[in-house]
């Protein structure tokens, strides 16, 4: 069995690790399956064959054998079913580790993305900052029941599971931002993430295929 | 087993079916499971008893027996999994199926629902109706890409799913605005899910809270 991701051939993120292979990869990572990559420009994302595997014309898209997916939730979800390291194993557990997932990107993640992604059609906008202030508030909000809930706890629910690969990998977006670093046990949570193995060498992997577009150029 | 499942008492969305209970009923009525419901206001949603159940503070939340579980894609999910009617047989359309369930949620609902949130904090800002402006044009490419997609198929892929299922309730968001009546083929999609038994039974059992709460006051 080959699986193929794809990835961005020149994230907009800059090899930060924020775009939407990172998930997949780490959760590949975690579950120590080898996998490939083929890089997509702006242009091909918008042409048939690749709207073919993701009607939406984003990244990722994963290919095994047959298979095709897309929403990087639903790969890392297909990975963590199949493959010991990311779900619990007992039925009511991985139905919980789930709702993390779900949680994570249906609740956390849009306000999150809306804050971060504002910036750019509205940024000369008079109004922007003012709408900010809004947004960072609704951001807040959601942050404050998440630290609430983790409390001390290293994970969200028991063990390391895709629940926690899928919240970190949201969080992380607000690294270096006071929204996150005033919760001390949020910002612990994503430095933990951080620190796994398997989440370094899919960062590394992401990031070499952006200094490598930087070379080509 | 009994499950109960929480919803508003007094749902905003005035019986439209909008609200998160709404697809969770909807999948316990295709796979013919009973339900109870708990009715919760928006004091009780901000009770330490609501939120060990729900972190966020939101409704829906799932009890069966010892399991509790929230967020409305992964009840679903868990309904879906363990009872026949939802996804289909095979694992690789299986996991195609759930790949719907996390577009609706994590690529298509965001737009819609930053859209349809936005009118009540900014509603009197004088930069409303233009930022009204950049966030149709945010919808209007997805629902493009998902028409262009869909076809003239009846279902997003193969027999009606889970996928269909949330995707019509992030699409039933726009009911009556022209940036869905202009997709002649979502709108028969759509239409095409409100007219299943199950979905009609989900639709009045979640509009005779709404009206039975009228009835009270």
């Amino acid at each position: 069995m080959t699986i193929t991701i794809t990835a961005f051939a020149a994230s907009p993120d800059r090899g930060r690790g924020l775009a939407r292979d990172m998930p997949v990869r780490w959760a590949l990572e975690e579950v120590g399956l080898p996998y490939e990559v083929r890089r997509v420009s702006f242009e091909d994302m918008k042409e048939p064959a690749h709207l073919a595997l993701q009607p939406f014309g984003q990244i990722p898209t994963y290919e095994e054998d047959e298979l095709v997916l897309f929403e990087s939730g639903a790969i890392v979800l297909h990975i963590a079913e199949r493959y010991p390291g990311l779900l619990p194993g007992d039925e009511k557990a991985r139905a919980q580790a789930v709702t993390w997932m779900f949680a994570a990107q249906a609740t956390v993640e849009p306000p999150i993305f809306e804050r971060e992604t504002a910036g750019i059609p509205e940024h000369d906008q008079v109004w922007h900052k003012q709408r900010l202030s809004l947004m960072d508030a609704r951001v807040e909000n959601r942050l404050a029941q998440l630290s609430d809930r983790l409390g001390g706890h290293d994970w969200l629910d028991g063990e390391f599971s895709a629940g926690d690969l899928a919240m970190i990998g949201v969080l992380r977006r607000l690294n270096g931002t006071p929204l996150l670093s005033r919760h001390l046990n949020l910002s612990a949570y994503v430095a933990r993430g951080e620190t796994r193995p398997a989440f370094k060498r899919a960062f590394a992997a992401q990031l070499a295929v952006f200094e490598a577009r930087a070379m080509d150029s």
